[in-house]
């Protein structure tokens, strides 16, 4: 579709510093002539142009002298998008049909997605030409009846390409990856450092939080610059020999990036989505070997030993499409790992295991060596069977954290981060022991209290399964950055049917 | 969830005259207290208190002057909900979590809708507690695997129990619904004008356009007001027995006005939707008796007589649990009916039936009749196969159209509408006889050239299937009221593979 041309003078740009996320949102006043002459109302769709830029921006009206009628207002990511100075001359148009909706619906009406298909849908989420209903609509078609697996193939090629695909030159290139559902699993930062502490390469790119309180990006932003350029993370690599980042940084699989802020929205994240998410972020930052932690439990993402091997099979199916090896580890999903939920809590006992501080989580430091053991051995720097020892022998001779420590400078700088000011301590009600503790309800308070926005946020755990406890022993802390966030996180924690509970003896 | 109380002064409510639809939306500055205390961020939801009042809204930060520090700016539909004036204390706080949304995963999941969470999300749909997200999900989660007859039931129940119910206590009550996809099959004016002019009771309320170019509340409206109060509309059919009333303003089945903008976007209007939310609103108006048309045609919505049989089972089955008695009658869907395409020229069309002008469109006023003709024998004023007989006269003898102006002075006024000032004819390209009409592109053109929302848009007809026609005469005049949309909609119908097609002879 050309673009038409009307007979309006054109627009001036004016930046409203508005925070609409993804979406480009631009607002022209009811009356003004452009929006006359073409016949645009609000809440439809237009296509921006300045210059040889254009944008497909959401068009909302105002009817207020809030806006002069000769200009067009518009949101952060639409003065981004279009690299606009104030007063600048913009043309709005109608936008071209979005003609990939069709296999959406296609797909709404029972059929499978083919890789045209799939494809074209990305192209336009990448281009920002879907509005929130499109990509509500995208992801739960999507999930019912879930991807199969040459649908999910499907959709992780369209995803790694459209974005860049890094390509390091070397026979091995190791990547892991937990797929989540345990609070404070932050795993990673202890991994990398361990395993490129013996040379190997790691250019580890991560996530922000999907529906959990903390994603490692969250955590590792808490001590680091994460959102490092194209450039700059290949300069860390090629010095350290890895990196720990945030993937939408360097637009490895940007539509991934774009369907995080629904998908938490919605708290859906199913399998094929997941696969595609993962496995797209690997290949296109040019891993050849993935270590993936598969926690199990029954309110961990994965409930069970069948669940986690369907899952399983279907990273490893995937994976190898695209020259991938995938190696799963399954781990104990029944309770938290480590203390902090949250990401500077995390990430305060990330640096208490890197330290060998006393009260630095076991079961952090212990799960970080077995997955970073695999690695070494994949690596060919431990035998088989040994690559463990190797992992905790290089966390408590210093080298781990003397890496991390090199590769947070080399990526901006070090810093220690500090949890937020309110705290709400939750005690036992009685003398009794841990029976229970319900994963899913504690990310739950960690959220309402703000995390991952505010990162200070989140629960510090005081006592594990099994502990014995008194009544008014503190159970868990709460932390916020708000006085209404704590209350919020607090009154729902009182309300909760279960969170962590407690057998009298 | 009770509300939070913060430390900081209320806000002040300002107008911003913005437009956003259902949804509502306030602007509060990323730097007021009330965002930093309660750790609310941009496209997050709150919950918005004036007095005894209260809202659900998305919010949207801004850090620019527009707005001052200690105002909320609101938009028209935020404004209205909560009825403020300029200035008035508003307070904010975190909303209550939205628990309907677990019955939508769950359908995601593989579930099927129990009457409870069907219900809760009703309910929540109608406070206007979903975003477009949520929105989008409940209809794409609804559409597969489509609703079953039960699930179909329960959302017809759920819809009926969040709005009005009339009750016209009266044995029967008529009501008449088309299930569309025909363009330009306006014939419920003239059924309304017909039954209502022998005594019977039909008091019609009619949708907007989901996806076609026009509903017939969009019709009506450029003729009369649609938009009555309950207490109107209610004198307005004890005095004349029947209205042409647009639905929405009455509050009968509210829930379905809200997902009419979303499946417009989607493009998407399954079988269940379709018939919970036909069912709905009528059993809400207090029918006893509805005749459904449901045209058949290659590019109608009903595409085959097995497809009509299936949708007429489902209409039936549906309808019998509420005491409603549907009778359908299978119509040809393989051309537009009547001349106009658009709410203006539809609205001319059925003008020109009831005045027994000369260029009038014989099968609009046919099958006005035949729908009629049936109304009046379930309403014992015609003998079983008299009907439609009976229906020809009324209009023959102006009886109808003396009617039709009765209710509409009594709806508040006649209007003759006026079609859109920028015109192109569309010509034979060489001489042949017009072997194929496209439905749905010439809807598409229809909707491009700016209907249903510019009134005076659309298409009229000057060939239908089989006339022989020479190169260069008309086959169809394209209307739109802004020069953009005009060129937008003649751009589309020069690609279009098929739209009005000649065959050489």
């Amino acid at each position: 579709m050309s673009r038409v041309h009307c007979d309006h003078p054109p627009l001036k740009a004016r930046r409203l510093g508005l925070f609409t996320h993804d979406q480009a949102v631009v607002i022209m006043r009811t009356d003004c002539p452009a929006c006359h002459s073409a016949g645009l109302s609000s809440r439809s769709h237009v296509q921006v142009y300045a210059g040889d830029r254009s944008i497909y921006a959401e068009l909302l009206q105002i009817d207020s002298e809030l806006l002069e009628l000769d200009t067009i207002g518009m949101s952060q990511t639409a003065w981004d998008l279009l690299g606009v100075e104030e007063g600048d001359e913009v043309e709005v148009s109608h936008p071209p049909a979005l003609t990939s909706l069709s296999h959406i619906r296609s797909r709404i009406y029972g059929n499978r997605f083919d890789y045209e298909g799939i494809s074209a849908i990305i192209d336009d989420v990448v281009a920002r030409r879907y509005t929130d209903v499109h990509l509500a609509a995208f992801l739960t078609a999507s999930a019912t009846p879930p991807l199969d697996t040459q649908e999910t193939i499907y959709l992780t090629k369209a995803m790694i390409g459209a974005g860049e695909r890094l390509d390091w030159n070397k026979d091995i290139v190791l990547d892991k990856h937990c797929v989540g559902g345990l609070p404070g699993n932050r795993t990673t930062p202890l991994v990398v450092a361990i395993v490129t502490a013996h040379g190997l390469t790691m250019p580890k790119t991560s996530s922000r939080a999907i529906t959990s309180p903390a994603g490692t990006a969250d955590t590792m932003e808490t001590m680091t610059p994460v959102d490092l350029e194209l450039d700059k993370l290949k300069k860390v690599v090629r010095e350290q020999g890895g990196c720990m980042a945030w993937g939408g940084a360097v637009q490895l699989s940007p539509a991934d990036d774009v369907f995080i802020r629904i998908e938490r929205d919605l708290d859906i994240d199913t399998e094929g989505q997941l696969v595609a998410s993962v496995l797209s972020k690997k290949v296109a930052a040019g891993s050849t070997h993935v270590v993936i932690d598969i926690p199990i439990g029954p309110t961990a993402k994965v409930r069970s030993i069948e669940a986690a091997d369907q899952l399983s099979e279907l990273l490893t199916t995937v994976g190898k499409e695209f020259g991938l090896t995938v190696a799963c580890v399954y781990t104990d999903g029944t309770q938290p790992v480590g203390k902090g939920i949250g990401p500077a809590l995390e990430a305060l006992d990330v640096l208490a295991v890197l330290r060998n501080e006393e009260n630095a989580p076991q079961d952090l430091r212990e799960r970080a060596a077995v997955l970073a053991g695999l690695a070494l051995e994949i690596g060919g720097v431990a035998a088989k069977g040994e690559g463990t020892a190797l992992a905790l022998q290089t966390i408590a001779n210093g080298r781990a954290w003397e890496k991390f420590r090199d590769i947070c400078i080399a990526q901006g700088g070090l810093n220690i981060p500090e949890v937020g000011d309110h705290v709400y301590t939750v005690t036992a009600p009685f003398d009794g022991v841990v029976s229970n503790i319900d994963n899913r309800n504690l990310a739950r308070v960690a959220k309402l209290a703000g995390a991952p926005r505010s990162t200070g946020a989140g629960i510090y755990m005081d006592v594990r399964l099994g502990d014995p406890v008194k009544k008014g022993q503190s159970l868990f802390k709460v932390y916020a950055g708000a006085p209404g966030e704590l209350a919020y996180a607090v009154e729902f924690s009182e309300q909760a049917e279960t969170l962590v509970d407690i057998q009298p003896v």
